[in-house]
């Protein structure tokens, strides 16, 4: 069982908090700190109570709930998608998610998913893309330059040592956006005025648009042997990316099959298509890349095991940075079987049968 | 879509906001409030996107996620049942949740729900009874003393007319807890030796055991013509507190069928076995009790819709009081596809790319 400090403050990381905490260990840092700890998840897939998110949908998007959990601690995350969520202002990905005590059910963690749902994005492509691109890989078109794909562009860099990219949005903007944001990253960039122009000679081609439809943003002309496809925007029933072909030409690896049946590219083709999870390889327990020639395609969803990586690298993170703040989200009783003692009319006791309230986290470190 | 007065800033509502809240307005009032909330959201059941909750179960407990909306909002509850938790001094039910806007995927509030969950609880079980129970009940057994059980007598006092309660539970300190807090509440109090000994007589029975067991709290022998029974406690499979002949002798009635086949004291019986959906009888579509010498059953496990309800008053009671706080749990981005700009080493750019911060509940009212 988990000790926090005082048994019911549940530690508190709001998006400004992570933004400082991202901003003081840096984005490179925080990728790969991610990375290594769904590494260490994934090794141990068997050990996880594994479910498909639940998904309520609606005319503008989706809201999902993703829960994980393994002997010790549960996770979950809320996230949305909705791709005119920009017409407002508003991210189009919004998320915050929890970390909680498996053997006595309390909340431990409350921390925005926002910024760190685009950091452990990255940190799975640039794992899967380690796993499985030709080794030797510089070259990365990216097709959709969004709000995720500076964090894409930077893991790949970083993890996989990609050099050189070649971006394409149909918002000129946005990659205008992207473009800017990575100069002086020490990496060569270009944009191009097509996804097939991005692609052209690429090693890897990344997809990460938002549109909630059938799109075919990579066709079977765009594919060079030997490429390695990184779908990441094709993640919703009715939201795909790459044309069937693409799939059938590659071979495929997803997180979690059941999810990516229905939620990924896959969802176009027979539910008996093969696929492999990239567990196994990670683990060795099935071949990846076999040859120089092959396509590979991480049809990639995103799953709830990722999420619970990432919520132990930020509480693990906020700790060690002395960040965050504790909240009284659940009340703290004198006696637990006397819930009733907080609400009594009975004014001189009510006060005791209330312990912690809200307090610093410099009070309890 | 909803439209706070911030859009990003989420309102807050901690356990000890709550327990002021429900101070301020009274148990009895937000009972009420809840039950009507309840009420009319039963009676446009079929505008929901529903689903049973997803539950991650361990040795010690499980831990559950209750996610629902309608066309406007989407809530869900995070919830734990575990058993043993008092020794360590926790409460063995804890409890948070969002409400969130559909259109835009937003989170609306965030609340504790540990406090709420035993007044909506108590709230629709009364709501049950006030449709099933004989017309003129004023004698209530309540078995098993524990955190719900004050909520529910008071609840029956005022919704249903209960003028009388006889008490049992195994841990004789849990029924001297509950019979203390009723002092002065205007009820004829009786602590009984036993669990038929409560029963005896009485117009409803209310079982509210936290054993993780199939325990068989009410015996055929215990059950009298006429009798409603209120069975809370058996929530989750493997926990059932009536034996199955209690059920074969009444009409079943059930909250969302596909959850109380799995969670409910009729996980005991076939599939098939007849129940009645509450909704159905409010709504006037099916028939609730026929007859005075009726026995009629509330498989209670506790659905979405409720916290839904409950939500939606602590939201509207919180604004109306003006409590709580803003929290900021989603980044405010000057560019929403631009999330980046939030951790971008220029640091010139970086304050302005992130708007909002956490700010009193007052600033924005």
């Amino acid at each position: 069982m988990n000790t926090p400090s005082s048994p019911l403050a549940t530690l508190y990381l709001s998006a400004p908090d992570v933004i400082g905490l991202v901003r003081q260990k840096g984005v490179q840092a925080c990728i790969e700190g991610i990375a290594a700890n769904i590494r260490d998840d994934f090794l141990r897939w068997e050990d996880f109570d594994k479910s498909a998110r639940v998904a309520n949908h609606s005319r503008e998007g989706v809201i999902e709930l993703m829960p994980i959990s393994d002997d010790v601690n549960y996770s979950f995350k809320y996230v949305n998608g909705h791709p005119g969520n920009t017409k407002f202002g508003l991210s189009t990905v919004m998320a915050f998610g929890v970390l909680a005590d498996v053997a006595t059910g309390t909340p431990l963690l409350l921390s925005e998913l926002t910024l760190t749902t685009a950091l452990r994005t990255a940190a799975m492509s640039a794992l899967a893309a380690r796993t499985l691109a030709r080794p030797g890989s510089r070259t990365m078109a990216v097709i959709g330059n969004g709000a995720q794909s500076e964090f894409q562009v930077l893991a790949f860099q970083h993890l996989v040592g990609i050099t050189h990219v070649r971006l394409f949005d149909t918002d000129a903007g946005a990659t205008a956006k992207l473009a800017a944001n990575l100069r002086g990253a020490g990496l060569a960039v270009q944009a191009c005025a097509s996804a097939a122009e991005a692609a052209r000679g690429a090693d890897i081609i990344t997809t990460l648009t938002a549109d909630k439809t059938s799109a075919t943003i990579v066709t079977p002309d765009m594919v060079e042997p030997g490429m390695h496809i990184n779908a990441v925007g094709g993640d919703c029933p009715g939201k795909t990316e790459l044309h069937a072909d693409v799939l059938r030409r590659g071979n495929v690896f997803v997180e979690y099959t059941p999810q990516t049946r229905v939620e990924g590219d896959i969802q176009q083709l027979p539910a008996d298509f093969a696929v492999t999870e990239l567990w196994e390889v990670l683990a060795g327990r099935k071949a990846g890349r076999t040859r120089q020639d092959e396509v590979t395609v991480f049809d990639s969803v995103g799953f709830a095991l990722e999420d619970f990586s990432a919520l132990r690298f930020m509480r693990d993170t906020a700790l060690a940075l002395g960040m965050g703040e504790r909240m009284a989200l659940i009340p703290s009783l004198a006696d637990p079987k006397d819930l009733f003692a907080v609400v009594r009319g009975d004014s001189a006791q009510a006060p005791q049968a209330i312990r912690a309230v809200s307090q610093p986290e410099a009070a309890l470190a």
